[in-house]
């Protein structure tokens, strides 16, 4: 089952069922009138939306056709965004380019930090960037959407607390990450807004790519046009979702709507190339001293998707552009420096 | 005004207008059905709550008693939760204690974190605990709920975007915060659900104690029914709630709900106590060598209040008391260690 949710003028949007292929959907509003509500009554609607869906694909009833520029982000403002740093291959990359040793819990104790769930972007809405100083980069994700998860869940027990799978933009602005991290408390300005797909979908419309808690399929990364990467999100996700989830429920409950992040995907393959700039920067330090690849600036444009085992396009294309805000920040200005 | 939110067996629960006293209240379920749902079109709703406020001071109209145990959160799932540390005092001594220094840019850039916001917990919910090896400790604050602000907002701009004043107890598990802090990525099992007070109200209600972004008036926190501090909330807040959200919003917008706290309230003078258990142990540290005080055990109980200048309670009483939870963590243990 594949859903979406269309601006509708308010603020969570309205809930839409969309055919397998994206292309036409039908209203859900009588079954939910969002897709937190429906996830709030997951039991409840769950059969019902799948009903809805049988009947688009059947042909029953009628549909429109899917604009994706009319998307909202699934969840246009969610309870709780978690996102963790699942592939160890990114973290090992980024600390060598800055002559840091990886933390010494790397394989044992998932990294994992809080972001910020009031404003997120529907996949075609820009990255509003205030200062390209900076160094605004894409970080390319599977994420995937929770029910009401009790504290103490056990990663055996976790699978039936996923209800959806999406991708994610984990948008980050690089050159404040050093001075954040330095003061120990985290991310909080270098992660603006985060850019979602324009589909979610149940977990078993994924069929075999997506197993014991990991999505073995690439993810595929454009900039400008271009493909930069696509590194096959399943076999070298360390930890996977449902090791994620035992570790964020040791010591609370999260609750239905909770989108949790598998951090930027990365294969130890070079050939695979990147799903975040910071990392092609990674590797043109370790082999030349230092950094070509610019990060993004206004006018250029980034593009996730991923594709099924007969190439078509599972949660539509996150196709976002970087646009220039006229309010530059005050009083302040970005170091220059390595940044994870 | 004074509001509060009554569980109703919905997830957001229902919006309750209080009478000055918080003796009484009055349902306010024809303006809004929550207190999430006010703020989203607080233009419209504000004056409608204040009418009924002025009914209820008068009354015009039907009342029921306020019974503090059937309270929830004010907001019982946000959108999100911003805690700030502006009391300069609360991070030096506990830096102090473990002979590191304070952040270099201790006076001139805010240290905040991106809090949980999913699962919120009301004035009389327990504080529930797998482990005491994790070292309960409490964080009495001032907090603010904020409308929808705009990227780049000011300090000078910041003052209309503050809707509603309330109290929080950022519960802390102390011994999981160094392994996380040297993670990198700030707080997370280290942070569980947050408690508030029972009532929340318009910072006009707060008459000449709100000025320029601070609340003047001693914080007052209990531990098993002793006062173990009552330090004053305004002067020696370094960064005001204003600088607060001129910081949290220079690379992005907020979403209305946004709660934003102002870390542990913390004076200089040792005779104002401490808000925070690890302040008093970071004292102990300094001046014996090494910390006394324990950490709070399931049974023990903690109070957070504030009076106004004729000594009524403004926000009501924070009263938790933690239990133990049957489920301990598999398989990790917390490491005994000096915490911030």
């Amino acid at each position: 089952m594949k859903l979406a949710t269309l601006r509708n003028g308010h603020r969570d949007g309205s809930l839409i069922v969309v055919r397998d292929d994206g292309a036409v959907y039908a209203d859900a509003g009588t079954i939910a009138p969002s897709l937190q509500a429906a996830l709030d009554d997951w039991d409840a609607c769950e059969p019902q939306l799948r009903a809805l869906a049988a009947d688009i694909d059947a042909g029953r009833i009628a549909t429109l056709p899917v604009d994706v520029t009319a998307l909202a982000a699934p969840l246009p403002r969610a309870f709780e965004w978690v996102d963790g740093s699942a592939y160890v291959n990114h973290i090992v990359l980024v600390r060598k380019a800055r002559n840091a040793e990886p933390p010494e819990t790397l394989y044992t104790d998932p990294l994992v930090y809080q972001g910020a769930s009031g404003v997120m972007l529907g996949a075609r809405e820009p990255i509003a960037l205030a200062d390209a100083a900076w160094g605004c980069d894409l970080e390319a994700e599977v994420c995937v959407i929770l029910g009401d998860v009790p504290q103490g869940t056990t990663k055996e027990d976790a699978a039936k607390y996923v209800r959806l799978v999406c991708l994610v933009n984990d948008v980050t602005l690089r050159n404040l990450v050093p001075n954040e991290l330095a003061k120990g408390f985290g991310f909080f300005q270098s992660k603006p807004a985060t850019g979602f797909s324009p589909f979610v979908v149940t977990p078993d419309a994924l069929g075999a790519a997506w197993s014991d808690g990991r999505l073995a399929l690439p993810l595929r990364s454009y900039r400008n046009g271009a493909l930069v990467g696509d590194p096959n999100a399943g076999p070298e996700m360390h930890f996977s979702f449902y090791e994620l989830i035992a570790h964020i429920t040791r010591t609370r409950a999260f609750t239905a709507g909770t989108l949790l992040g598998s951090g930027t995907v990365s294969n130890a393959d070079r050939a695979r190339g990147y799903s975040c700039i910071a990392e092609k920067r990674a590797l043109e330090t370790i082999d030349g001293g230092k950094p070509v690849t610019p990060f993004l600036t206004p006018g250029e444009s980034v593009a996730i998707e991923m594709l099924d085992a007969d190439g078509r396009s599972i949660f539509g294309r996150i196709e976002q552009t970087v646009v220039a805000t006229t309010q530059p920040a005050p009083g302040k200005r970005a170091r220059a420096a390595p940044a994870e």
